[in-house]
């Protein structure tokens, strides 16, 4: 049984291993080098975040391990004020972790385990550059041949990626439905050395936030023991906006009055933040996820969101094992397994890509308020107490493998329980000292509210 | 001053016009072959209706008489039940009418007169197949001489389809946002010839239905004493549905149970059904419409909409109007007349996009029932009794040139005050026995329902 996936990306070599193991012939086209060789400097994001739902997908083919070793778990969140105070808040009570990774090391501990598989055949600066829905015949063009072959397959997995070229080759054909929604914010990523002693710079087992508003910084520990920070800003209007940052001085200023801690421990922000490339977000819909007899997207190419959760690679890595799981579950026949996964699986993509776009606000504009810390520390009291009844949304997404159309139904419930608490007379003075416990049981006692 | 305009259809045709007329060098490179003198017979639609938003536009330039010469007025709607009775609603209580005409003899009509206007090149079989959209630069393919030339453009405008092959190399454009919405109909066009005496086969000017609930046939009048009818049926299911019309007795079925008196009109109908193209309807949106410095989309290559209220062709019209206003406006500065046309268009163009999905239904389900004939003339006796204050949507949307946002507030608030009325004890008896007036005029006394 032969099958072409398109892209070597992240989804790409993960889906090569998986249909590998279930006795399939894989070969995979990738336009670019091999990044093991030819580090990828334009890419999508220096850094991803892996949790529960990719780890679980990486574990089946027996990949953890060796992802995790190049990874620096992050147990909580660092938040940053204007004037430099520091607010932890661990991402669960059971020291539950979240695995910040750079994208080209995963991507290449990946190639190496697809390299050594019998099944697997990498085929870089292969570029698809046309296809046939109708028939599967794709045009590939081998850049360093210089010539255009033409090959059948019967089954093509495009996992090339948010912008699918192989996608858009789609686009005409009738009753395919497709948008592309870009976010009013674009990021810069910026880099944070190691201390002079060579030690981390900052807190290194923690994402770091300075949430400020409309804007925000964030920093990823690498495994190098320095940071990726994420400078996210409007596209124009402020300042502060990229289109308004035209100087040095702009970013200066910029950095002096919004993020002086980080400042601090960024020597070239300045020239970072001048030269280094802007990064667009966009959340990308379309059904199906099949085009014609022969073709299936996956990942991003399917299903790309922002990047607010953390959940893009990890939604694309779940796709593969949930993809060989239907086509076990169908005898490996394509039509039924594809139908299957597309009618589990799109409503999930659709709930994690509004969650991701409605919670990006939530980051930059309120997780530094108050009152927000305040409701924080309240969904953490609850879940203290009731461990499994009370997950709050960040652990059902980050911690858990359940359906992300569920999780999102139980935060709803969630969210009116603690509305609930947070309206009740003299609730936020009896629970700031430390006597609200009797009050959350209550509230407990005919909530409907565990996942 | 040099223009290119992309696409010499409908919308590019008229705009040639509108442009040489403020003194602009108009060049058109359409890629299909000139439609007079071969006719496409693939084309999206055979026939469409004009309105006043549509004659307006035509009018300002010199060519509504030449255009209303080859259409037929359609004053009213038949509704056909499935019994074969009759019910005729007029459109409006002043004659008011819309044109019903033949795409192709629209274009041509309108290629005659770019063709004769001094400022105007058509070229033919000239494809747009690449451009910069930093530069302006364009690769032309003449397909006669086959050969591709690039030419530079300051100002280019893409007037080429719902499909807008131009709008689709900008998909890949940071910050283009995108989506296509395909409708869960499809349908096929056939004919209905004269009678043996040469005469229309049905009332002439009226557009004729047969509302089924989930599908139904349209008859638009020809100036050839022929009718256009439109098939409109789901794409799969049923029956009735295209999948589920599989050889020519499922054809017979469904004309003899459900539109017989059409049936003993049509003596092809069988033939054309099973070998007619499907027509797949999708709603486009986009934005920008500006793509970098040099491009702007109009027509259905900015906004396409579904065929409900005939308002494709009228709209794009509308766009060539407000296009040359807003030139005017701006004394011909680009980018402030285009950003203006867009800030005052694309909420425009949303509204009719929504309303046509949601007119669709309306169309085809609650057309033909009592329940909403009963409300239909409630709103003619409003409209007989109040002829400025009280207008139906279908007549703000099809008589005047009010803004489609505003019509869209307005049937809101008359909605909410004629299912009053209808909930009002003894409302129905009283109208019905035509003594409903003192109601009425209680109603209107504290309505804001004027547009």
């Amino acid at each position: 049984m032969q099958v072409v996936i398109v892209g070597a990306g992240l989804v790409g070599s993960l889906l090569s291993l998986y249909l590998a193991r279930l006795g399939y012939e894989v070969t995979v086209y990738e336009r670019s080098p091999d990044v093991r060789r030819v580090r990828r400097s334009s890419y999508r994001s220096i850094n991803l975040t892996l949790c529960e739902r990719g780890l679980s997908a990486l574990e089946r083919v027996g990949m953890r391990q060796a992802v995790l070793a190049v990874s620096v778990a992050a147990r909580g969140r660092v938040m940053h004020s204007a004037s430099g105070e520091l607010a932890y808040q661990p991402y669960g009570n059971a020291g539950e972790a979240i695995y910040s990774i750079s994208r080209n090391g995963l991507n290449e501990v990946l190639l190496e385990a697809a390299q050594a598989e019998p099944g697997v055949r990498l085929c870089f600066e292969h570029e698809c550059t046309g296809v046939d829905f109708a028939t599967g015949e794709l045009s590939i063009l081998d850049q360093r041949a210089g010539r255009v072959f033409e090959r059948r397959a019967e089954r093509i997995v495009a996992a090339d990626g948010a912008f699918s070229p192989l996608r858009g080759l789609a686009l005409r054909q009738k009753r395919f439905d497709y948008s592309q929604e870009y976010s009013s914010q674009a990021y810069k990523e910026l880099h944070m050395p190691p201390r002079a002693d060579g030690d981390f710079a900052l807190e290194p087992h923690a994402l770091h936030i300075w949430p400020r508003g409309d804007y925000m910084l964030i920093a990823f520990p690498n495994a190098d023991r320095s940071f990726t920070c994420s400078l996210h800003l409007p596209w124009e209007g402020g300042p502060p906006s990229h289109a308004a940052l035209r100087e040095d001085a702009d970013v200066q200023r910029l950095f002096e009055s919004a993020f002086p801690d980080a400042l601090a421990l960024m020597p070239d922000v300045v020239r970072d933040v001048r030269r280094n490339p802007l990064s667009a977000m966009a959340t990308i819909r379309c059904e199906p996820w099949t085009l014609g007899p022969h073709v299936l997207l996956i990942g991003d190419a399917a299903h790309a969101i922002l990047p607010s959760y953390g959940q893009g690679a990890n939604s694309g890595f779940e796709d593969c094992l949930l993809l060989a799981e239907a086509l076990t579950r169908h005898g490996h026949d394509w039509p039924a397994a594809t139908a299957d996964f597309q009618s589990r699986r799109k409503p999930e993509a659709d709930a994690i890509a509004r969650l991701c776009q409605e919670h990006f606000v939530e980051l930059r504009a309120l997780v530094g308020e108050p009152r927000f810390l305040l409701r924080k520390q309240l969904e953490r009291r609850l879940n203290e107490l009731y461990p499994r009844r009370f997950l709050d949304l960040y652990s059902m997404i980050s911690f858990t493998r359940m359906s992300y159309v569920e999780a999102l139904q139980v935060e709803e419930r969630q969210r009116r329980l603690v509305d609930g608490l947070l309206a009740a007379d003299g609730f936020e003075r009896r629970f700031r000292a430390g006597d609200g416990d009797a009050l959350l049981h209550a509230a407990m006692q005919t909530a409907e509210v565990a996942p």
